[in-house]
């Protein structure tokens, strides 16, 4: 699949953007015009760049409001036409985006439209450029692909075909399959863009909500296979007009668009697996009697690289927390009733664990640091494929330092910086790596307790970023996002899971005034993540907690009047709540308690018991948590 | 007019925003629940709190999903109410929102929900509660204000009556008239919201993009005149779900609010007024005969109080540029030909002018600040009522030390801490403060220039703010806003200016990238703010200018080339504008001609030349401008 991306995705200048694609490793791009013209490099100029930089100049764009005009406005938008014809020429480009009409449209007449488009078309010609044609979700009269790929049959000149964006399809709802029988050589260029479903206009929704294939909800897979089924082999580029995109560091986002662009090459081909297989493809030939062989994806013009496969991961291997002074942790992980199991025999660090869940605890921070969440590790199959397919994603590897007969870790840094490691899993889900560990002090409590979740707060450059990261390279599904109210504003909470939820990540992008401070006073964090472990009773876990004197979140009083309020509750088990500052949920398939410890750094821990086959994490209760912490950062109530 | 504000509209805990509505000077609140379950306040505590501030808790809010369900669940939501009548007999409260059912109506029948809300009244009567429902313009069955006020008649119960909420009902487009006939007993409670005019799904319009009155596009002043016609004299509350405001400054939210209140307060008193004296009214009795006398207002139960009256500003006095280092302010200036007036007698400032546009440098700066704008002045008929008008609208007062003899400025701060002083203009458009200067160097050329336009950045938490202050306390009105690209991101840019056009003020908000790398670094901004002003000849006060070495702000080749393909140009001209690095704008009402200085600390200037009706900004060159600008801060391209 050849790539590409329209520098408008980016931020920057034109020689920034085209630089980091290059890095990026894209095969070609699109010049935005508004990027041309604010330039200093002359069409000459760029030209060079981009031959120097390997890139291919692959589509000229936008070139508005040209069809359905009266005749006057005809020949004044020839000109300008000829104009752009003649500038691509200095840049050696050969195509051009040319939009439908929505500003200048007067006359509805296909064969008005057809006549014009075809005199374009010879101008076009002349110049030696190919005119890629598109209806706009939003165009005066054309806003239907199919209407204006007719408008191309009906002209039928070899200079005029016309251009796919998926925004523009599927924002409007539009079935994809008559792509199917298009005529390839008629498509002349293809945009992909993924977007969130929202409910508002089309054009401010495709103006600042497109996303990177993957970060949204469009099925661009199924939009790729048709246009793969039809015979098209040219560019797939992105065309992504993004708010956040637009201020993010140029480098990072290519890299992240081209991460969309190689999951979506895989996710395009096995979409054509599956529906060959039902024999939806017209081509398959796998018949129902050899199950035992995969599906033979048929041969198309365009190639779809695959990589290296690999399953959701089985669970969590360890969380890992780090700090200058790690007492605090120590007492909080001892109180809870984890053991520690030890330090390592060539490293600082210590390992505490209960059952299943195990926590290491890095001792080697930078000066004052305070306790953070650091990394994590997860159950995987095949530790080097997965690795493999994470740096085939463009995933930073993280460098590890081993000792002989020590295990090695395939580790890759999150775009918060979390550090990810793909490790070996086990059955029965104990870990080989521990032995490296000296003996510890006690026995673990709690045999059945696991890692229920991670909550890590991200940056808002990079959220949905991360959304395709953990999507593309550790195979967790996203559910959809929800909102939380915090003192200091709505928190966005998007969950990453396996279908059987044995890793839960749950990805918070705290409100923006928190980032500005936190951006201010690099050693303190206003907002927190924590780590949550899964127990059987968590009733008899809270009491031998607060034996050992462990300082819970303390919830207030109207939490309890309320929920007595909101669910008929057992006066006794209320008291009990109240007591050990459990929260509660319920909901229709089944109950949910927990508690929080105090804050240490920036991390705290969370403790759960899911009763039933509840599924989510207490998210009417997270208003209180937010509340309470904020609270206990401004104990006085002082004035801001 | 009682003012209330419910807490939801405010970042931080339930305490802290009770302390600032307080400051503000409301007179009463209302509880949104949460903040109240997630306080360590006890309902005791809140009840004390409240009456040491001197704040009435007006309304309890929300109790949802009550209307239009089966019996069991009927029996259940009436338990539910009886725990919240309970807090709120603890609470000392009587006024409790019901909003329709979202989400667990079943059956839509008017008989049965009429008996339900009879239940509910009832019940409330017994705690001496009454309920305030209100129709949510997404509730299943019950979304229109006037089917919720024909339930309560059907009731017909002194407990129940109804809310009536701007935001519900304008947000629906449904007129406002009928309120006018309701029994104003059943009104008991008012809620005002603005918002822009936004085509999106209601619900998240509601949530999230909600603005304080005057700053959005609702017409509440005739929404609130309906409501007084009909008698009504209880709270007017605010209610305002904004993820800005829910996370800026506590104190200085509830100022803002408080403001809109009192801005809507008189808009509501005028629009009376003017229906009045229009017959509208039904009471007024100004015959068309008599039309020296003022309109009279009949009077109704609530009172509307007034503020002093201002006209629009009738130009720019001056504006005030401050540094510790001035000499780069010097020279541009000097280089555009502005003549130096002489330094003040007492003051370290200078005087620059150029036919009516005075300049005046401020050389009181705190040690390595850069040139920033600091100070705009105004031309008003009379400074010592719009001050008053100011301070009545809560603006903070500046401080200016002044000697005998010497004009006395009244200044208030703008949310984004620019002076703003109200100075008595002239019908020449001279300033009797400037023989407060010693004598200067040179006479100044171009006698006709005077102040065009000012564009200053805003910052994120105060956008909205700065267009109310503009509004209320200095007449400015508010233009459709823009979005122009550049290279860090959307610049969102609303123009504020007078109906003449002798006022106009760009308030532009930065991206955040940039807002965040300013917090970092106090001595340097990204952003740019400037100054600009017009003159008659434009190509000979740039080749003026050339002559005495000005740094014009340096504009690509490729711009002109795409100017010439945009527009049919006279070579001669085009090379004119492309020698001199001067922009071209055309539209149907006229030309506009600019050209920009390089930037000194956070300042550039701008001169322009208005031919015809152009009444616009170069909005089109504005991308151009930002990349240029951006280009100069990156000189080697460096990797960011």
């Amino acid at each position: 699949m050849r790539t590409g991306i329209a520098t408008v995705c980016l931020s920057g200048t034109l020689k920034e953007k085209m630089q980091a694609c290059a890095i990026a490793g894209f095969d070609g791009i699109e010049i935005f015009e508004q990027d041309l013209v604010t330039s200093p490099l002359s069409p000459e100029d760029i030209r060079k760049t981009a031959a120097d930089l390997g890139l291919g100049l692959d589509l000229y764009q936008p070139f508005r409001d040209f069809d359905s005009v009266p005749p006057e406005l005809l020949k004044e938008n020839l000109r300008r036409a000829a104009a752009k014809f003649e500038l691509m020429s200095r840049l050696g480009m050969d195509t051009v985006l040319v939009c439908s009409n929505v500003a200048t449209a007067e006359i509805d007449d296909d064969g008005l439209r057809a006549e014009q488009l075809g005199r374009l078309a010879q101008l076009a010609g002349e110049h030696g450029v190919k005119v890629a044609y598109e209806a706009l979700a939003w165009g005066k009269y054309v806003n239907d692909y199919e209407h204006a790929h007719r408008l191309v049959q009906m002209v039928d000149h070899p200079n005029l075909g016309t251009c796919l964006d998926s925004f523009h399809i599927l924002s409007r709802d539009w079935d994809t399959a008559p792509i199917e029988a298009f005529d390839a050589e008629k498509i002349f260029f293809v945009q992909v863009a993924d977007a969130p479903k929202l409910s508002m206009d089309v054009l401010s929704w495709s103006r600042h909500y497109r996303v990177f294939p993957g970060e949204g909800q469009f099925e661009l897979a199924k939009f790729m296979g048709h246009i793969v089924r039809a015979g098209y082999a040219g560019p797939v580029s992105l065309e992504i007009f993004n708010d956040v995109f637009r201020q993010s560091d140029v480098e990072r986002t290519a890299i992240d668009a081209m991460r969309s662009l190689i999951w979506l090459e895989e996710q395009s081909a096995k979409w054509l697996d599956a529906n060959s297989a039902n024999g939806n493809d017209g081509a398959g030939s796998a018949s129902a009697g050899s199950p035992a062989k995969a599906p033979g994806r048929r041969r198309y013009p365009m190639e779809l690289a695959t990589l290296p496969k690999v399953a959701e991961p089985a669970g969590f291997n360890f969380a890992e927390v780090k700090a200058d002074d790690t007492a605090g942790l120590e007492k909080l992980l001892s109180q809870l009733g984890f053991a520690f199991e030890g330090r390592h025999r060539t490293k600082d660090v210590q390992l505490w664990s209960m059952g299943q869940a195990r926590v290491i605890i890095n001792e080697q921070a930078a000066s004052h640091a305070e306790p953070a969440i650091a990394a994590l590790g997860f159950d995987v199959d095949n530790p080097v494929i997965a690795s493999a397919r994470a740096q085939q994603l463009k995933a930073p590897v993280v460098p590890r330092k081993v000792q002989a007969d020590e295990e090695v870790f395939q580790g890759i840094a999150a775009p918060d910086s979390t550090e990810i490691f793909l490790c070996q899993g086990s059955p029965d889900g104990t870990a080989a790596w521990t032995h490296e560990f000296g003996d510890g002090l006690a026995a673990s409590s709690g045999t059945g307790a696991v890692i229920d979740h991670v909550n890590l707060a991200q940056p808002w450059q990079h959220f949905d970023e991360a959304v395709l990261f953990y999507t593309s390279a550790l195979a967790l599904e996203p559910a959809p996002f929800a909102e939380v109210p915090s003192p200091t504003g709505l928190v966005r909470s998007q969950v990453m899971q396996t279908s059987d939820r044995a890793v839960r990540l749950v990805l918070n992008l705290a409100p923006l005034i928190q980032q500005e401070q936190d951006g201010r006073d690099a050693h303190h964090k206003s907002y927190q993540e924590h780590i949550a472990f899964a127990v059987d009773d968590l009733v008899a876990t809270a009491r031998a907690a607060k034996d050992r004197g462990l300082d819970f979140l303390q919830i207030p009083a109207n939490y309890y009047e309320d929920l007595a309020a909101r669910f008929y509750m057992e006066p006794g088990f209320l008291a009990t709540l109240k007591e050990l500052n459990l929260l509660y949920d319920r909901d229709s398939s089944g109950e949910f308690l927990h508690f929080y410890t105090a804050t240490v750094g920036s991390v705290f821990f969370e403790m759960v018991e899911r009763r039933g086959g509840y599924d989510g994490y207490g998210a009417p209760n997270a208003p209180v948590r937010h509340a309470v912490q904020y609270d206990s950062l401004h104990p006085d109530h002082a004035r801001r």
